[in-house]
């Protein structure tokens, strides 16, 4: 089973890259096939280094979606809906949406598009057979660039296909310590990007960093 | 310092009388003073049983509001306007919100008023020198009764008040092991009122019981 990260040479897709692709194969991609050769043959010296084999590759973004059964969307909001009108070939897929539509004003908060969420309006920009999750929205990128620190954290997925969450939720429970808790469906998603702004002003307010949640 | 609790007969709010009751001066209201009276009468004999100590009085909603400096809101959303609209002399009280605009669809969702939130909401129907804050919005009805069980959770506190604020911290700090965290002003607790259907979703889906939350 192939991971692709379409966005895999942002802060997040390259931190979970350095965490996934020594469990998983796991292809990366950028818009410059270029620049995200580059960025896996640094991760995978940096893993190398710390005696970690990895099975990982930098090409293009459609050709991550070509080839990978599974497509995290490592994309920031903002960048959404451009990113994804380049691209094609999304039916059947698995995609993983760990977007959340935040924007800084007083205070972080969430600003959902019409659709709801993120990850609806992801689901109206793909193809109808495309398998959505919503999954990884609230570890940090510094948390996933850690490599020396566990990821002790909840990781809240959603999602309208069992057999697809299921397999979502495997691979979160592959990844260091995260637990993987099935949030509902799709539509529930808005309740799961509320959270990282909730994390990012707890973190401002009482001087912490990279705030992560647990549910017990 | 007297701690009051409208809605302190229901069951949230006789959970949190049991719990605070031993720590602080508490009264507990209710629409009939009788029924405050009644449930206060069974909940000291608990406590005394098991050998705890309490100050707790059972008043009516109007006298909790006109005797305590610090008054808890523990009512649940779709009573919040009718009850509200019955009292008075909020002036420069402290009030505590835990209401969430939670409504059960296919999942639980949060359905805030046009106001934002519950608690902004509560802004507007109170007076100016009110001083609201967000807290104890995500504990469980059932573990607040749990008196041998520790409360192990994270609570986010809002408010634009900081002397307020710091207060109501200072109480959450003061009870079992509950660890509270500034979560920003008033305007952010939207984030936090989304948490507790998203907890819902979650015991559901897992099959698990009254799920709470940790940050770290």
């Amino acid at each position: 089973m192939k991971i692709g990260i379409v966005g895999g040479t942002g802060d997040i897709g390259e931190g979970m890259a350095m965490r996934l692709s020594p469990v998983f194969d796991v292809i990366v991609g950028s818009r410059e096939k270029d620049k995200a050769e580059a960025a896996c043959e640094f991760n995978i010296e940096t893993l190398r280094k710390r005696g970690q084999k990895c099975s990982l590759t930098g090409v293009s973004n459609q050709n991550v979606v070509d080839d990978a059964e599974i497509v995290i969307l490592a994309i920031p909001y903002k960048h959404l809906i451009g990113t994804l009108e380049t691209l094609c070939g999304f039916e059947e897929k698995i995609i993983i949406s760990p977007v959340n539509p935040i924007e800084k004003r007083d205070f972080f908060t969430c600003v959902p598009p019409p659709e709801g969420s993120a990850a609806l309006l992801i689901k109206k920009l793909l193809p109808a057979s495309a398998r959505i999750c919503t999954a990884f929205n609230t570890i940090a990128a510094n948390r996933w660039k850690l490599l020396d620190e566990e990821l002790s954290y909840s990781v809240p997925v959603c999602g309208d296909d069992d057999n697809a969450k299921q397999q979502v939720m495997e691979i979160v429970n592959g990844i260091s310590k995260l637990r993987a808790f099935d949030a509902g469906p799709l539509a529930a998603s808005h309740l799961v990007e509320c959270l990282t702004p909730l994390l990012l002003n707890i973190a401002r307010y009482n001087k912490m960093k990279d705030v992560g949640i647990q549910f017990h």
